[in-house]
């Protein structure tokens, strides 16, 4: 870690000149990750582990209050399971990773390492319902999931994550959409109130709905790049699942009815979403509510000066734990400036400065992450103002996200070939090509056209759009729906 | 579940009578568990989970008060980190699955599903440890994990279970040594803190030593029929992981050194143990600070006069919640009746009627899970009464299990036919055969006959023995150790 923490001084490649190597400089800096000696699969550090303890504590509460409750499913799933819904093995099968033998012999049935648990789930429901007075059932699992990646990115895509997966079960299919839009809306909350990341929610394209699913819905936040990163995914599972595992009720009116499932999931890709929409130049940026340290006390002046600094830095440090601000002190050899530098590309939203002028003024000083603005504050009300500021700053972080997202998101674009010619000239001007909104035919082939000539794919169709667009893009023939386009993760 | 509900008014099986069973019948009856389709895998319902997250969180907490962080590392293990500590792959490979194929493509190499993460964590630590400033090195992971199990029992001993395993690392001996302990007397206290239950401290006999430790030590608790359960372990893994991984640093003398580490694990083990320490013939009993539920609230009398009582009833609840009582209400239409054995099934400790008879006294009744004791008690000092009632609860939860466990530990017996005397009378008798205090000279060859000759394996050396012995048990020889031996989970 010494040799690493020497390099936190050196440069982080600028986000205009190579975005993803900023990624990945960032991310090392911050010392949120490692690779592993298993193809595909990462190691959470400390520091990157408890980003993912602080989401899963803020999507966990707020699971638990709309009436969910966890439970732990097996890791394993038998090869059998797969083929009980058509679509699930298909879109699933590619990627699976199996075990073939145990104890030393062979296994007669192969077990996948679960991708995602409808099919587990699916059995185990169909044991445990039976009468409408079973419904609804309303289970989330926290997990580790696997699905084989040949390229991999930390975080955004890798072989193995770890993630939430909600399963709920409904007599009807009114209440099944319900929670499906409940939890989108849950996901959404998280993003804004927690994170400061503005989302967009919508419906997924049939090309882009989760294997098995009749309808998926996701959240879709803008990254520093200016492309989507899918956040998190909602789906109305329709009978499908109810039909392939046999997962009956008796109704009121004494008939048996298939159910009507829903799945909805997150996972540690929102670690990768946070550190693209809020990162800069300087490195990490984090949100105070999701920060693991807020304040960062550094003393400054001469060494012959720090016993005085100390009388007040220490009390002041007491005041602000006991106020139950996640406040840490750097007191190591290094320069002030050097500790500045790391404290910075590692996130921490405020920097507290005292050094002995400030122990004269009776003040200290408050620089702000998101801004780099200084603000001298009196000692007596330092504690409250520091809460004053966290709060300002995680509001200034959602508000400068969202003007970045919106000065990307293009409405104007009416055709693909206006499409081409804006991506062209974004590029040749050294700007981001953002988002474009257009108008769909529903057609396949049109969504695919898309792809293929911009690397532009369909990302969600927007619930409240800001213009609703008449014709396709693509064949020119009426839209039947308008659709986000962006380069996605 | 409906059908399951019904269950729950039969009968459970008296401990005295059979005590799998009846162990088996209370956790079905209370709802914890099912078997899963994957052999030795167990599904944990809400039930069973929740009392999982209760003890991670108690453990979680514990953990970062004294200095340790989470991290995540790999699921999968390369076939070849098992070769690099000889008793550590001797010890687990018997017991490891095998992930050989994935994408549909054969695996050049194969991996195994961790069976505890002490190679890959030894791998990482290899890189990030450079210099003494790097050490400590403190982390501890939340993960699943597989012991590929021929005989399994829920929550006991299953394929896949949940842990945590901290793994640790120090530039000295000496500074190991104390995590070591230091992690022991956590685990000492978290269970009989938060679980209520006793434990013995001790060291593990050669024999029972963890595959590649150095030093192996054990809580250990007696559970209702008087067999021993390990219920965490500690590790003093000296050099032998560091020289297996190439674990090395600079030490402020600018000498290369191994460094020494530690590991120390707990699992959902101890939600069979808390079931087992407390439960009785009808069904789990759960102490105050672990339950789920700590009161049960159910109106009696007659539905005519429902509206007065719930006039009462319902702002009782409000009250309880906001003195963070982790109160529900029990409203269906069964008889309270019913629904008193139902809870009492479930283990909740403290269960609160409300009638009419009582409004009109303004009190309610508190009815004790622990002693059956019934108390009424005035609405206006409810609330106090009822965390003051927890309280006690807790605490006698605990005493009960002291003098329960103290009632079966056997300090008397010296020799190995002392010891089947013993076990025979006990059998004859109709009653439990406990713990037998044994001194032992040392040899591996005297341990292995006590247990083959009377199952009793030997739980460990404990530190503050009641009784010090001076020979061993079974060849008469000098007895080097006092070692508490018992039939075991």
């Amino acid at each position: 870690m010494a040799n690493e923490k020497k390099g936190f001084v050196q440069a982080i490649t600028p986000q205009s000149e190579d975005f993803s190597r900023w990624y990945l400089d960032t991310i090392q800096k911050a010392d949120l990750m490692d690779y592993s000696p298993v193809r595909g699969c990462i190691v959470f550090k400390p520091d990157g582990y408890e980003l993912w303890e602080r989401i899963q504590a803020g999507l966990d509460r707020r699971f638990k209050e709309t009436g969910h409750r966890n439970a732990y499913f097996p890791l394993l799933i038998p090869e059998s399971f797969f083929q009980k819904e058509k679509e699930h093995v298909e879109g699933f099968n590619p990627e699976l990773p199996w075990v073939t033998e145990a104890a030393g012999e062979k296994l007669e049935e192969r077990l996948a390492i679960r991708p995602t648990s409808e099919t587990m789930i699916g059995h185990m429901y169909s044991k445990w319902i039976q009468s409408y007075r079973d419904l609804p059932v309303l289970i989330n699992q926290w997990a580790n999931v696997f699905r084989w990646e040949k390229r991999t990115l930390p975080f955004l895509r890798t072989s193995e994550f770890l993630w939430q997966e909600g399963h709920t079960a409904h007599a009807t299919e009114e209440e099944a959409r319900v929670e499906t839009m409940q939890m989108l809306d849950i996901y959404a909350d998280f993003a804004e109130t927690e994170m400061a990341m503005p989302v967009i929610k919508g419906q997924k394209t049939p090309s882009e709905r989760f294997a098995g699913a009749v309808d998926t819905y996701s959240i879709e936040a803008m990254m520093k790049d200016g492309r989507a990163l899918q956040s998190a995914t909602s789906h109305f599972l329709g009978q499908n699942f109810a039909k392939g595992f046999d997962i009956k009720f008796l109704d009121k009116d004494n008939q048996l009815k298939y159910v009507y499932t829903t799945s909805w999931g997150a996972s540690t890709r929102l670690i990768g979403a946070l550190i693209m929409t809020h990162g800069d130049d300087r490195g990490l940026a984090l949100p105070p509510t999701l920060a693991p340290v807020q304040v960062i006390m550094i003393p400054v002046g001469p060494p012959k000066a720090r016993d005085q600094v100390m009388a007040k830095f220490d009390p002041l440090f007491d005041d602000l734990k006991a106020a139950g601000v996640r406040v840490k002190t750097d007191l190591r050899e290094e320069t002030p400036g050097w500790k500045f530098n790391e404290w910075e590309m590692r996130g921490v939203p405020l920097r507290l400065e005292l050094g002995p002028r400030d122990v004269q003024n009776n003040q200290c000083v408050l620089a702000r992450r998101d801004t780099g603005e200084k603000i001298s504050v009196s000692l007596d009300g330092a504690v409250a103002r520091v809460r004053e500021l966290l709060q300002e700053i995680q509001e200034n972080m959602y508000a400068q996200a969202v003007a970045f997202r919106d000065q990307h998101l293009h409405v104007e674009l009416e055709t693909l070939a206006d499409l081409e010619q804006h991506i062209e000239a974004k590029a040749a001007a050294g700007e981001l090509a953002g988002w474009a909104l257009l108008g769909w035919c529903g057609d396949d082939a049109c969504e695919a056209k898309i792809k293929e000539v911009t690397k532009f794919t369909s990302r969600n169709i927007p619930f409240d759009p800001p213009v609703r667009k008449t014709t396709c893009a693509v064949c020119g023939q009426s839209a039947q729906h308008t659709v986000w386009f962006a380069r996605a993760y």
